[in-house]
């Protein structure tokens, strides 16, 4: 096998975040449910825009906000996505492109497609791209448009043959519900590194508590990172359980792209080689970056802040 | 005079700021003074895009974020703007229909015109929306594009014909550097309340102090309000000297929209007939606020602010 080119590639949404304040009544107003992602069509799209307060816009996209922690820490990043041929579509290649300026290699290979079709296709995945990623890193969200899952298991399929790794975060416990079945035979049979939270964990496995959940998955992965808010991560690989604390914060101001920037931590520090408790803190402090501000980018280097 | 519907009606740009962290470097290579406002045609916008860090966008326009504020103080606000017809032009124009939530009037009279054209022309002006506001608000910047100060100079003419107030801010020292004379004439002839920061008062009065600038300004207009960044600003009228201090802040974060918030709190409380002093205190503690966060736009309730 050559030398990997990318440490990690991101195949993912590529979405421009509108974050604004919002109270619970608002949420329930528009049948969203707090701190889930709900999945609605243009018309309630525009409705809700309409309603909300006056926001800030800033790319996101669950695995493109994980690139961009990649490429923070010092990592090697690329990314495979749609955009629209739009202003927000320039807003999205933009700060990816210059992402470049961390990661030189990444303004060669990333593979935005500007065009009027947002969804993902199998055609958008490059083989030549995979083969050269030590590890393809896939979103759950994209398990909900069809022709985006198809895309999915192609990325998944063509890492394993080029002997990578795949990792997958599970990204909202809803969607983990809606395709419970596919997930857990994709987790079986393409999946080396899982993420996931307490509630995605809860809709994986119901009625089964986190220490045996986590043994169930410890056959399934070669690495499983469940994540605990406050209260830190849990690291299974094997028969190791580690249990790794968040990081101390000053304020808490938003959560968005906390898992997204744990998974960046995880992600870069394993294709470092380094041990998984070491992977873990990079985890916890890429999160505790994130939420000390608006938006789901880091706003400083984390290759200082990871000492 | 019949009563004013509006309270402080902005005319200016209509404007989505692109905010990112750079270095004295970047800016130096860029030819782009540090704190000032430089204008650069397409093509060089596009090429400093292209060479920045990922950014986040947010409705700004030195004038819009001005009313934005008067409408978190639980100010009547409306605002004349030129926008363009696409993603950034719908950004725009929601973030200030969203201030009709706070102030419902704002809605129904919001002039903002979608169209290809950027440049706000005479036609724009529109007399009864000018006649229904007790202050018309305009932004130095648009002494750039001369249709642009055509419609400026119309808007002062019509605000006082109606026997309203005419305010205007000299946004940049570089502008009034450029038009140096004509301001001097417009401030004698047509301003009732002047906005300038240390930096606009030395160019519109070079090698004079600045006790002796407000004296000459005192005899132009019937309120000046100098802004002194951490120093506070000087509130001048008639004989009145008032220094107000600057709010106390936790950490500084970024100075963008400092002197337009100053101005929101300094119109509102004229607005409300307050004394000289507690306009000046409003107009410190918006400007706290906007400085302790990324963008130009208060992020919570003046109002509450206020006490």
């Amino acid at each position: 096998m050559t030398q990997a080119i990318h440490d990690v590639l991101g195949v993912g949404n590529a979405i421009v975040d509108i974050l604004t304040q919002a109270d619970d009544a608002f949420l329930a107003e528009h049948g969203m449910p707090k701190g889930g992602m709900t999945l609605v069509d243009e018309a309630q799209a525009h409705a809700i825009y309409d309603a909300m307060g006056s926001g800030v816009e800033a790319s996101g996209g669950s695995a493109a906000n994980t690139i961009a922690g990649v490429a923070s820490f010092g990592g090697k990043g690329a990314f495979i996505g749609r955009v629209r041929d739009d202003e927000f579509g320039k807003i999205f290649a933009h700060d990816l492109r210059s992402l470049a300026l961390v990661t030189p290699d990444a303004q060669r290979t990333m593979n935005t497609h500007l065009g009027a079709c947002v969804e993902l296709t199998e055609g958008d995945i490059d083989p030549a791209l995979v083969a050269a990623s030590q590890i393809t890193y896939l979103e759950g969200y994209l398990f909900d448009p069809p022709q985006a899952k198809d895309a999915f298991r192609k990325a998944a399929s063509l890492a394993r043959e080029a002997g990578r790794k795949v990792a997958l975060t599970l990204s909202d416990s809803f969607c983990v519900h809606r395709y419970h079945d596919e997930f857990l035979a994709l987790i079986r049979d393409h999946i080396d590194i899982l993420f996931a939270n307490a509630a995605e964990m809860e809709a994986l496995y119901p009625d089964t508590s986190l220490a045996d959940a986590a043994s169930l998955l410890a056959g399934q992965v070669e690495v499983a990172a469940i994540t605990r808010s406050e209260k830190g991560s849990l690291l299974v690989s094997g028969d190791q359980r580690i249990e790794v604390p968040a990081a101390p914060i000053d304020t808490l101001v938003d959560t968005t792209g906390a898992g997204d920037l744990y998974a960046a931590g995880v992600l870069y520090g394993l294709t470092q080689g380094k041990p998984l408790a070491e992977c873990g803190r990079l985890g916890s402090i890429a999160a505790a970056e994130v939420i000390s501000h608006y938006g789901a980018r880091p706003e400083v280097s984390l290759s200082s802040l990871a000492g």
